[in-house]
């Protein structure tokens, strides 16, 4: 694909479609080509052609983003201005619907949603989905590539469909896949791992668990045992449900991930030995960064479009314990989409990214 | 007013009701006499008699407060467990439509909304409440007296209906009056009363506003020119609308008023004279700490039920900074609310509240 | 012991020496009889008597505590004041110097810091006490009881040493202790304690790790398999090194610690066999409070003297998340100091503590 | 000025300096001429060519600045590398010391600190700097010209020296200046500024003050009546000490300045007249974001270069409220600087700001 290429964003009134509009707006190769912003807009908007982007994110203003606006969503406003891919940023209900027909129109299409992440039906349940079982979504599904370049480069770089991964699936895979696929883990004795992440998290919706007061001065673990990106772990990992505990806490600040790993080792490794085999697993990777001598803390990722990985080994060799932190709405979901993207089109990965 | 004196409450599921409730179950004359906490209760929970108090509020469970309840709200609950003071810790509308009944049943009422602090029907306005005009409401604000033992120690002591102060109003009028009823100020050359606030004092409704993304890292002005705690402070003050300017602004944290207030003087200062005039005014009063040599700021304040006083004089002796803490929650409405309970029942006035 | 007992502080300037001095002002067995606070007076304030505590906490001040002061140390001072109790809240090496005196003066003592918490002296490496190894040293080491009342109750009420718990330690040895005496855990498996303190567990010393720009909008893990509360929940759980992993974070708030803890069971176990392990443990333990129900957040202990457990069991009944949660100057610190003042006294043990 | 122009950064180690490091690394026209980062190093770094500038700031990391470093200091290096543009990052008193020898070297400098701002001596006797009244302060001061390119931009282009404008000054001169300008105030009532940071503004040394335990969940006024900026108000607003109080507050957050300001006019204005002469004034500055319709928060403007105005105006007419919001470490400091280098170079003026 080469010349000026046509985005469109669906869902840019959350967080991650903000922090999108952002990457999308000031990406090098996409100058002079902004998104289609397009979405639901109500009656008393439709007279002034939609909503100015920055009535909804006033950060976005500026020179440029000035004039942009949130249009009514038709899917011949996309084929009048030529979109070929197409971010769909909204709940996973709505991608389940809206996906197919993107399809079917010939774009291409990165998923922020749920929707299109999980290969196995059981691990779909707890989603609930409405049209689950049916030959469109499972054939929607199968061309459904999972959008983490560090995993799947090859397979992203031609799909039609990638699915981009959840912000804590995102967190834990990289940090653990590394480790499994070298078969250094002694399973049986499990793998734990204890997650805490922003309140951006818990998406725009004013909720009780949202509220200032609630969030605050506070820490709240939640979905223990039952949350719904554990289906990515086991599928990326390679991990049977009993062999992984995953915990995600609510942390007063507004945005980043830090998960806490713990993982045993089938037999005593070095610091050497542990940090060879992620410098050997992310050396094509732009946007890891693995540290070798220290262990990463929130600050180093957020607001950059960076995971940062480290760990430490306990006396003994066998026991470690890994850091792993990204920004959410960025590694953990626009800037991956973006990521995603530079691929897709034969782009260098990390451009608009650093 | 002697022995066992029985208190309710109505409105503990809030922010403010949820301090009140703590404040009146360690009150050292209240021991053995737990308030009566009535209000809406969900059919589900009538079966078990009502909601426990620490699935409300977790924070208030330990071995007194583990078998209380809220009760299904009605005046033959009151009335049977022998109700004497009612606290009202509702909206202002719904205080509008109890408080003349509850009068009318023989109980005092403390009442914490906005309803009845307004004398003047102008200043009434901006709450535009349904009786405006009716006799029972002009009666009921009759019998009002505005509770701010500061102010009005007196009056409060003998009456059936205390109008608890916002939490603003306190926080700017315990600063100003002392030095507008000892005929200091400039008044023509006006008094700017820029006041910030925590969340809670927002609600506990989850609201675009209370979100913790709209409220963190943040600080938002609101209500410039309009906020309706601005009668209050014409009231009490004594002092004309194009006089005062009261800019309310939202703080990224959960609890805590500081006002920072402009004003000149008719005639230069010293320090000792601004200083003596607040010590002689605050001689008799317990729940304000002047701060002689300091500014005081929101941690002095938090967690406690007094309010902060301090100032700057600039170096011609015309014009000061003073600066006003409180906790919105305590000083700034439930402490407030316990000293007024106090006078009324002609106990020590800090009893409780230290 | 009956009648007027005098305490004093020594260490009033930190965060855990305020909430004492708040905590004993309160106390209503030693209403009349406040504590003594003595400590480093500089040369400046030695004319006036000391330095007020209103100007070391401001938070504190009000009519009570309006006149007391920190005094210069002496012991002549606690003998004048006839002190019996003394609270030492004091850095570890000079709890190790001061204690010993203190004991030899004839007082009891309640020692806040690390200095005496240890029997093993492998445990007291990380330490690197000064006096390791010394007669003295070991002679006062075996009259210290370690001061947790739910596990130790009856050793505290004759000691003339308590030595007060850290507030990790608490945390995690009040969530693992009852299933690990009752013999449930599979232990080959390991526990895993993943614990978040606020930053006033970091103590009062401006540092760079105590920076707001550093901890604000921030989550760091520290002391990764090193950390030197680990050795107490050696000795008090009762499980040796290579079978926990105990990993402390710094988390954006002023105060609170929760510690998600993950164990497996020998055998699979039911929600109620759990709970009435947890129910029977801490049947007599008014400041434990059990939840059966939910998990407890950071916000349901913070600002009150309790520690706050409650458990997840899995699907299988073989692995349990447990959350234990306290606030880390309270029960993690003066709360639980005051609480063995109580036990010491034969007073009710949660006397000024609700 | 035309090609390859290579600037250096002293004082990258700071919260503005890394700032600085981030814009001038993106900058589309220094693709492939990163700054020169010189400074004090350690001996221990010498030996390894300096510090990686991702050990000091981690978040910097990626595969462009993955090999930067902090040099020693030394004119020849300057030289060495052709530096023609000098960041000076430093406190004020290194500065003083400093940018008269750059400027003999023939560098043009932008000098982020409080060094050079101001005209009157009177204004600088705040700063007390060793060297007033030489002849080289006095012949370096003519040749400064006051950074902030919405008031000075001509002078700005031609200038040898620019002295980047204080964080609160820049909040609080563009609100104001265009009113004042146009002649609309009634400077006899008085402007009030009443302005509120970020800790960072406070700078990176650990004191009492950036302790999170004093800033977090606090509010605090400070500098009442002396703190230095005020100068440059007087200066740039051409207005009397005792016609304007400036009072800066400390807010619990890490970056952001709102200020909040008071004005009377002298005649009655409408919202129409008022916004005519901010958008006349700031017609051709990109970095303003001048907002008809509402008030800007601090979220707006944070993570971006821009400064964002707004204001309410009384329904006399008389009298105005004024939010101004920025980014004190971007358009309070480092993006200012790198607009002022645009303006100095002829570039664009929001090159690589957006």
């Amino acid at each position: 694909m080469t010349g000026r290429v046509q985005t469109a964003v669906v869902g840019v009134t959350g967080y991650a479609g903000a922090e999108l509009a952002r990457l999308l707006l000031r990406h090098p190769r996409l100058h002079g080509a902004p998104p289609v912003f397009a979405g639901r807009v109500e009656e008393k908007d439709l007279a002034r052609g939609g909503v100015p982007l920055v009535e909804i994110h006033p950060q976005l203003g500026g020179n440029g983003a000035g004039k942009l606006k949130l249009q009514p969503f038709s899917w011949e406003l996309l084929a009048e201005r030529g979109v070929e891919v197409l971010f769909q940023a909204t709940p996973h209900d709505i991608s389940r619907e809206v996906v197919p027909i993107a399809l079917s129109h010939g774009l291409r299409v990165i998923d922020l949603s749920g929707a299109w992440r999980l290969t196995h039906a059981a691990n779909r349940a707890v989603y609930a989905f409405a049209d689950e079982g049916s030959d469109q979504a499972a054939a929607t599904q199968a061309q459904a590539a999972y959008g983490m370049p560090e995993l799947h480069r090859a397979k992203i770089a031609g799909a039609r469909l990638v699915a981009n991964p959840g912000c804590y699936a995102t967190s834990v895979i990289l940090a653990v896949k590394p480790l499994a696929a070298a078969g250094l883990l002694d399973i049986d004795r499990g793998v734990i791992a204890d997650a805490k992440s922003g309140v951006s998290g818990a998406g725009k919706a004013p909720t009780a668990r949202t509220h200032f007061m609630y969030a605050a001065d506070n820490l709240s673990a939640y979905g223990v045992f039952t949350h719904r990106h554990t289906g990515e772990l086991l599928e990326q990992i390679g991990i049977a449900a009993e062999d992984i505990v995953f915990t995600p806490h609510l942390l007063p600040i507004p945005r980043g991930i830090l998960s806490t790993i713990y993982v045993r080792f089938k037999q005593a490794q070095t610091r050497e030995s542990v940090a060879g085999i992620y410098k050997e697993f992310f050396a094509g990777s732009p946007m890891v960064r693995f540290h070798e001598k220290t262990l990463p803390q929130i600050q180093y990722s957020v607001h950059t479009n960076y995971a940062d990985i480290g760990f430490q080994l306990d006396a003994s060799g066998r026991r470690a314990v890994i850091v792993s932190c990204l920004d959410n709405l960025l590694k953990g979901a626009a800037g991956q989409a973006v990521q995603n993207l530079n691929i897709m089109l034969d782009w260098p990965e990390a451009e608009g990214l650093e």
